[in-house]
């Protein structure tokens, strides 16, 4: 098995490197706080100090960052410079299409290949390497990197040659699930000033039209309003939703949707919800009903 | 078996009344065009040409009809009057709340039990007796029909005494609905013009985070641009969303999404949509982003 590099240990990169080391990777990990490796280097992996130090010439980069700022900068000319050639960085994060595009062509100076493969799932998922990888570059560093990705997820979706293209399938996604959350909250406020039981809504759809894991697992948290602690900070989510309106704005989309949700995180934030998960939302919708919280 | 008497012949109400013939029950139909009941006819039940010919006094009464004026103007006092003392009426037309409201204290006052029971599912799960069911109102009479519930639908959800709260129900599940049809399109025209496989995007979402029927049976048809024959007709959805606006005002609740869909709903009967299946909401996306037809 070829030596790993791995930078960014949050919630979900903690857990992808994890998975990466119990299966046995030579994992060289760099974070911008120290402290977080401690788990990872118990268990056999290596804590470096400065970026470039965690890369071995021609091996593989991964990286698991918050956002385009921070993939940018860790994945600096030196950090390209040192992989070189036969070099291949798996970008893992959720950073905007434009980002992607900038980054292809930077790597591509360096001959190092640049492999987008943003994830979908929670921290426990990615702890139970039960990721959703949307994957897209070159043919044959996506065959090279596959022992990794079966390490982390339980399935690959293609997206073609173009990294760019799995970042807007990511931002596409993340836009459908807090449509959902938007949804429920304005449905379930409707039943609750209406005196319908919200639990009973919550059971009706959740296990029938909708009996899948976005409207069983965030509608269960609207219902309980249970907000904290946070599977994806709203403050996350607040970013996200931006990048899908910078992505629809590049592409001429209009999102009428995606404009109202921006609002909504930006009350949200406004109001000191940025470290709530991010079906915190909800609570935004409840208070403009006179429900305040619980 | 007691005898029934069904009001409305249309695709979902036609096919619950087959299901109710081919159990074995006594069923006089009445539909305002009578050809509709020619098959029904053919199977055992009896056409009326006066709704209160339907009626056995002391009997259940079944409608789904298209509004709260065709239920009104079906269920007239003679025909309550006919049905009277130890009559049932199972309303299961999508109506108003103010409507059920309206019209449970008039059953009252001629002693006929009102209960709601709105449907979820399209016409071939009618047609299969695979129905959800929402169902609320008096006790007594929920026993009284569950062998009629039992024959249309494969599950119950009780929502108390009030039928009125059945109603609610209903509208915030379609509600649920069109919001995934909304942002479906609006994801997926995000995809296209970033030229990104749209069908790619629908088998992601289709089959992982939102792996549920709505999403999956309605993303298909929105990525093939499939919108006739409708499942449900748009006009009829536009008539949903007006009865979620009235009611979201009716109970103070702000519903921004429910607001974005009402003109979403509106540009598209203005441009000639109004017998596409709802799901044609999509092509208003499209046009706006200048994706235009198929």
């Amino acid at each position: 098995m070829e030596p790993i590099a791995f930078f960014g240990l949050g919630h979900m990169g903690g857990a992808m490197a994890t998975r990466l080391v119990d299966a046995g990777h030579d994992v060289k990990v760099y974070n911008r706080t120290p402290d977080k490796a401690r788990p990872l280097v118990e268990k056999g992996a290596t804590h470096v100090d400065h970026p470039a130090d965690a890369v071995t010439p021609g091996a593989i980069l991964v990286t698991m960052v918050a956002d385009d700022n921070a993939q940018q900068s860790l994945v600096s000319e030196e950090v390209l410079g040192r992989l070189g050639k036969g070099g291949l960085h798996l970008a893992m994060s959720t950073v905007s299409p434009a980002a992607a595009t900038a980054a292809r062509e930077q790597h591509a100076r360096h001959d190092v290949e640049y492999l987008a493969c943003p994830v979908f799932g929670r921290p426990d998922a990615a702890a139970a390497g039960k990721l959703w990888l949307a994957l897209a570059g070159p043919d044959g560093a996506k065959s090279r990197v596959r022992p990794l990705l079966d390490v982390m997820g339980q399935g690959v979706f293609d997206f073609g040659g173009n990294p760019t293209s799995a970042n807007v399938v990511k931002l596409a996604g993340n836009f459908l699930i807090v449509s959902a959350i938007e949804a429920m909250a304005e449905a379930l406020s409707l039943c609750e000033k209406n005196e319908v039981d919200p639990a009973g809504m919550y059971e009706l759809f959740s296990s029938t039209l909708f009996a899948c894991s976005i409207y069983q697992n965030y509608g269960r948290a609207i219902v309980d309003q249970r907000f904290s602690p946070p599977g994806f900070a709203l403050a996350m989510g607040s970013k996200d939703v931006r990048l899908v309106r910078d992505a629809a704005r590049a592409a001429q989309v209009p999102m009428p949707l995606a404009g109202l949700l921006e609002d909504r995180f930006l009350r949200s934030l406004a109001n000191g919800r940025a470290d709530l998960d991010w079906t915190g939302i909800a609570l935004d919708e409840r208070e403009s009903a006179g429900l305040g919280d619980a």
